[in-house]
C-alpha cells in the first residue's frame, strides 16, 4: 500500500516491521503463554512442548494470515485455529488458553515495538554522535545566530550542534523509558484473568519473563496510557530530528552555503542542484510520526473493556509511527554524517550590522574570546549530558 | 509495511493504490507530455510515438523504481532514466522534456486519485444506497432518540437513517467536486513552463486534456490548495461513515440490541458474541483518514517553488487517506447492508419517561401519527437530496 | 483565558466573536423562532411581538449568562429562563416553542460565523489585492526561483505572487461557498420537529429566511458536516496564507533581504532586527486554525441524536478557528501591505550556476525575454482568476 | 475570545491562567532575573531592590501590556519599557539585562505551568481517590464487562474502577514529571549568554533558583522539548479522564442505567433527563487539550535560534492545553464524585448468554467466588500503584 518511499526507512526497520516479524511476535507470544502456565503448573510440559513446537513461523504464510483476519478484524483468530490445528487434538487446549486476541495482539506489538525501538534508538546515537563530533570540532567556528531568521548575534556553529545534541539526548531517554516501560498484555476476555483462575496473577508475571516486557499493574486493553505514551515519545524524538533537518535545509540554502550535504540528490532537470534529501526526507517523516502519535493518543479513549475502533486504528498507527521515527532518525544521521561545513562561509555571511550589534554588547565576532567562554561552558555541559 | 489488516481496504482500491498502479501512471503521464509536446508540433510524431510506446508498465519493475528512488528522494529521476534508456539515444531528448520530477510525481498521484475516487464514491454511493432503503423500509419503526446517550423523545429509524443519508450525500458530493477539480500538474523546474518557451502554456492545456485532469490556472507544485482540499474531502467522507459505524455499534450493544450484522464478527475467546465488525473497522478508518488529510493540509505551507519535506510527506499521506476513506466506506457499506433491524426491539426499548414525556409534547408514541407527519416529510426531503 | 495576543485577531473581527456578539446572536435567533411560527400562524403576533420586544441583548448580562450556563452545559438553558421571565406569564410559552437548547446555539453559531466570515473575506481579499498589486509590479522583477530551498532556475516576483494570489482566491471561494451553506438549525429535542406538529417543516423555512441561513435538508443536531466544512474552510484560508507569510519570512532572511515588511517588529534586545512579524504572526496563527478545525471534523461521529461531547467542543474550536484564520489574514494582509520589495537585491541574489544552469535551458535570466512570454500568460491567468 | 463555557475549567484554574497571571509571573521572572545578577557580582544589590520593588504587578495593566505587546509581536517588549520608566533613569540598565524576550516570556510560562500544574494534579488527585473509593466499595458489584461494546464475560465495578485508577495514577505520574522539568530559560539575544559575560552560567543557575525552577543544559530557546514534553503530558491526563468520563456516559444510557450523575445536567426541552453532563465536559475539554498538544509538539520543529512563529503559535497552546486539561479533570472528578452507582442493575443487565458463556470458563456470575480471587488481586495492586 506504499509504493513509493514517500517515508525513508533504513532496511534493517523495514525487516522488523515486516508482516514476518509480526507473524514471529504473534508466535513468540503464544509460546510464551504456554510456558508460563506450563511454569505455573497449569498446563503440562508436553502440553508446552507441542504448542511451543509449533509456534515456528517458518510453518504459517504471514499473507494468509492477514487474509483470513480480516473476517474477524484482527489476524489471531485465524492464526490460533491454524495453530490448534498443527498442535493436534491431543494439545489443542493448551494453545491460547486463558487469552483473548487482544493479548497476544498487544503482547506482540510490544515486542515488534521494542525490536524496533532498539534500532531506533541506534539511529538516534547515531545522529547523536554526529551532533557530538560537530559541537567539539566547530566550537569556534563562529556564525551568525538567527532569529526569526534575522541574524542576531554571533554564535558559534558548534554551539548549534551541542543545542541538537541536547534535543536528541532528551527525546532518546524518553524513548528508552518508554521501552522500558513497555507492557505485556494478559487479561483474557476481560482484562479479568478469569478463565486462568486463581494462578491468573502468577502466570501474568512468568509470562512478561518470558516476554521480557514489563508485568502491567493490571491488563490495559482499554488503558491505553503505554501505548499512547509510546506514540509520544516517537513523534518527539523525529520532532527533535526534524528540528535539526530544518536548520540543515536552511543552512544550506544557496544563498547562505554554510552546509551541503555530501551525497546531495540528484534533480531530475537540474543536476547542478545540490539538494538536502536527506534532511528533507526527515523533514517528512516527522509528519508521519507526529500524525500517527495523534491517533494513539486519540484512542486512549478506550470503550469499556475493549475499544471498537479506536484499538483497531492503533496497530497500522503503531507500526506507521515506528517507521517514521526510525525514517526520521535515519535520514537526519545520514545527513549530518555526509554533512560539509564550510566555517568560511559561516564567518564572512555575519552580516556587519550583526558585528555591530554585538560590539554594543562588547562581544567583538572576528577575535570572539570574551563571550567564548559561556559557549565553551555550554558544550561542555550539552557533551556531558550524554548518557 | 502494513502487515495486519489495521485498515480494511476492499481489493479493488488496493489495486488502484498498488505499486504497479502508481508505475503505470508515472509512465502514462510521461506518455501524455510527449503527446501533449507532439501535438503543439515542439517534439516529431516519430519520437512522441517512440517514447509512448516504452511507456508500457510491464516492461519495468515497480519495486526496483521504487528502490532506486530513495537516492533522489523520488521515484521519477530514476524512471526518466530508465525511459530514455529503453527510448534510446535517438529520441531520448524527447522524454521527460520540459518537466520536472514534480509535474510526473504529481500528475500520477492526480491519476490514481482519481481512479480510487471513483472506487470510494461507488462505495459511498452503497452506503447511500443501504442508507435509503433502510430510511424507506422503517419509516415507522418507531425507536428512542437518544442525546447525551440519555432517551429523549420518540423518532424513527427510518428517520435516523435519512439523517445518514443527508451525511453521506452531502459528503459525496464534496468528494465528486474534488474529483473534478483534480489538476494536471506541468512547469518545468520552477513552475515557469520555461524550458517549454512561448509554447508552453498550449503544452499545459493538452496535456491536461490528455491525462483529463483540469488544467491548473498556474502550475502548483508550492500552491497546495487541490491536494489539502482532497485530503478534507475523504476524511469528510470518511466520517460521514463512521457517524454511521459509530450509531451501529451503540445500537448493538448487548442491552439494546436493536440491530445487528449479519455477518458479525467472531471472537477468539467468545464465539457467541456478535461484534459489530464492519462497523468497527469503519470507526478505524476514519481516524486514519483524519490525521493523514491533517498532514496534506498542513503541507500547503510549502517553500518557495517547492517544498523542503512537506511535498514528500503527501505521497504517504495522500495513499494512506485515499486507503482509509475507501475502508471507512466500503465497511460501512459492508455493515449496512449487512444489517438486521429489529423493530420490535426498538419500540420496546421506549423507556416509560420517554413516552410520557412524548405525551407530554402531545405524541402519543405507540400511535405515533401526529408527529410522523413532519418525520415523513423530512424522509422524503432526504431522499429527494440524492442526486 | 487568553491574556496576551498569541493570537493576533483584528478588533472588529475581536469583537463579532464577543460575547456581547454571542448572547445577540442567540437572541436573534430565539427571535427568529417566534416570528417565524407568528407568521406560520401558529403563534399569536401580540406572543411574537413580546418575545421579540424581550429579545434585546442590552437587557442581559452576558457575563451571567455564562456564568449560569456551566450547570446546564450550555448557556441556553439559562437564557431561555431568563427570557421567559422578561416576558411574563403571559407569552412565556411562546419562547423558545418547540425547540432545543441545540437549534438556537447551533443556529446562533451560524449567525456568529457569517458576522464573522464577511470580515475574513474581506481580509483575504485585502491579501489578494496586495497579490495582485505585487504581481503586476513585478512581472519582471526577475529573482531566483528556489525548490527545496535550492537556487533552481529564474523566475520572477510578480509569478511568485501571482501563485500567492491563485492560492488565497482558492481559498476564499471554498469560504464563500461554506458561508453561502451555513444552515439554520432547527429540530426540537430530537431532530423530528415533533413539537411543532405538521407545521414543523414550514417553521424551519420561515426560521432560516428569517435568519437569513440556509435551510437545511434535515436538522443537522447530529449531522455535522456544516461546522466540519467550514472549519476545512478556514483552515484552507489560514494556510494559504502562510504560505505566503512562510515565504515573505524566506526572502526576509538578513542573507537574501530580498523584502522586508516596513513597519517590522522591535526586538527587546536588537533594535536592528527587523523582524517580519506579521508574517510570524500569520504563520503562528494558521497553526491554531488548522488543530481547531481538527475538532471540528472529529466531532462529525457524533452519537445519535446529539452528540455526547463532541457537540460541546465544537464552540470554542468554531470560535478559535474563525479568530486564527481571521488573524491569520490580517497578519498576512498587513505583511504585504508593508512589504518592501528589494528588485535589484532579487537579480543580484540569482547565483552564477542558476544563470548558467537557466541558460542550459536556453534562457538568459539577465534579459529573460524570452521566458517572460510564458510567466506573463500565466501572471495574466492569476489576475483573471480573480472573481 | 471565549463567550461561553465550552470549556470547563475551574475558578481558581481560571484565576492562574489569567491576564493578571501572566503578567504577575513576567513581573516576577524580571525579578528574578535581577536578584541573580545582584547574587552573582554583576549588578549592584540597590539596582536589584530597585528594579525589584518596581516589579509590582499592582503597578500596571495587564489588558495595557497586552495590548502594547501586538507590535513587537510579545508582551515583553512594552513591559520592560514600563518597567524601565518606573525604575528610573538611576538603575534602568539593570532591567532585563542580558536577557531577551523569549527568556521572560518563557520563564514566565514555566511559573504559570507549575502553579496551573499544581491545580491539576490536585484533580487529578480527586478523581484517583474518587476512583480508588469506587473500586474499594464496588469490589464486589458483578456487572457485565463490554468489549467492543458488546457483552461479554462478567466482571466488577471496582475492577472498572480500577483500571480507571490506574490510567490516572499513570498520567499524574507523568504530569509530575513534567513538573519536575520544567526550566527556567536564559540565554540572551541568541542564547549564548554572551552579554552577560563570563558570569552567563552562574546568573543561569542563580536565576533558576529564584523561580524554582529545573537549571537548564543549555537554553532551550530552539529546543522546545520540555513544552511538547508537558503538552504530551496534559493531553494523556485529559485522555486519561475523558476514558472515564466515556464509560460514565455508555453506562449511564437510558437502557442501561448503572450509573448516574447525581447533580445531572438539566434540559432545556426535558427536565426528566439526567446528562451526565459533568462527563460530557470532560470528553469535550480532552479534544482541545489534544489539539493543542499536538501544536505544541509541532513547534518542536523550530528554525535556527528562534522560531519564526512556531514559538509564538505556542503561548495560547499552552494556556488552553492547562485549561482544557485542567477541566477534564475536574469534570471527571465531579461526574465520579456525584456518581449514584445501582449494582442491582448493574447484576440485573447482565445477560443470559454472558452468564452461560462465564459458566463455559467455569464462573458462575452470580457467586462469583472462583474467579474473583484474580480481580481481588488486581484491584489490590490498582490501589498499591498509587503513590
Amino acid at each position: 500500500m506504499n509504493p513509493f518511499p514517500a517515508i525513508f526507512v533504513p532496511d534493517d526497520l523495514s525487516e522488523v516491521l515486516s508482516e514476518r516479524a509480526w507473524l514471529a511476535a504473534l508466535l513468540e507470544t503464544e509460546r510464551a503463554l504456554v510456558n508460563a502456565q506450563a511454569l505455573a503448573g497449569v498446563v503440562s510440559a508436553a502440553a508446552a512442548t507441542a504448542v511451543a513446537d509449533a509456534c515456528d513461523p517458518e510453518a504459517y504464510d504471514a499473507a494468509e494470515v492477514a487474509r483470513a483476519g480480516r473476517a474477524a478484524g484482527n489476524p489471531v483468530e485465524p492464526l490460533v485455529r491454524m495453530l490448534r490445528e498443527r498442535v493436534g487434538p491431543e494439545h489443542a487446549d493448551a494453545v491460547h488458553r486463558g487469552a483473548t486476541s487482544q493479548d497476544i495482539l498487544d503482547s506482540a506489538a510490544m515486542v515488534v515495538a521494542r525490536n524496533a525501538l532498539r534500532l531506533i534508538a541506534a539511529e538516534l546515537d547515531g545522529v547523536a554522535d554526529a551532533c557530538a563530533s560537530l559541537a567539539s570540532a566547530h566550537r569556534r567556528s563562529v556564525m551568525a545566530a538567527r532569529t526569526l531568521l534575522q541574524q542576531a548575534v554571533p554564535t558559534t556553529f558548534g554551539y548549534k550542534a551541542a543545542g541538537w545534541l541536547v534535543g536528541i539526548v532528551d527525546a532518546t531517554r524518553l524513548l528508552r523509558d518508554a521501552d522500558d516501560r513497555l507492557p505485556a498484555q494478559l487479561g483474557g476476555a476481560a482484562g479479568t484473568l478469569a478463565a486462568l483462575g486463581a494462578e491468573g496473577p502468577e502466570v501474568l508475571r512468568l509470562y512478561a519473563v518470558e516476554l521480557d516486557l514489563r508485568e502491567p499493574v493490571v491488563p490495559w486493553h482499554a488503558i491505553r496510557a503505554p501505548t499512547a505514551a509510546l506514540g509520544g515519545a516517537l513523534a518527539a524524538a523525529a520532532a527533535a530530528c526534524a528540528k535539526i533537518a530544518g536548520d540543515v535545509i536552511l543552512l544550506a540554502q544557496t544563498e547562505i552555503g554554510e552546509v551541503a550535504e555530501r551525497d546531495a540528490g540528484r534533480s531530475s532537470t537540474m543536476p547542478h542542484k545540490r539538494n538536502p534529501i536527506s534532511a528533507v526526507l526527515a523533514v517528512a517523516c516527522e509528519r508521519h510520526a507526529r500524525a500517527n502519535a495523534a491517533i494513539l493518543l486519540e484512542s486512549v479513549t478506550a470503550e469499556h473493556e475493549r475499544a471498537a475502533g479506536a484499538w483497531h486504528a492503533e496497530w497500522h498507527a503503531l507500526q506507521t509511527a515506528l517507521a517514521a521515527a526510525g525514517g526520521a532518525a535515519a535520514a537526519t544521521r545520514r545527513s549530518l554524517e555526509s554533512l560539509e561545513v564550510d566555517a568560511d562561509r559561516m564567518r564572512a555571511n555575519i552580516a556587519s550590522e550583526t558585528l555591530s550589534e554585538a560590539a554594543r554588547f562588547g562581544i567583538d565576532a572576528r577575535t570572539p574570546d570574551d563571550y567564548l567562554g559561556a559557549v565553551d561552558v555550554l558544550i561542555d555541559r550539552a557533551l556531558e549530558h550524554r548518557p
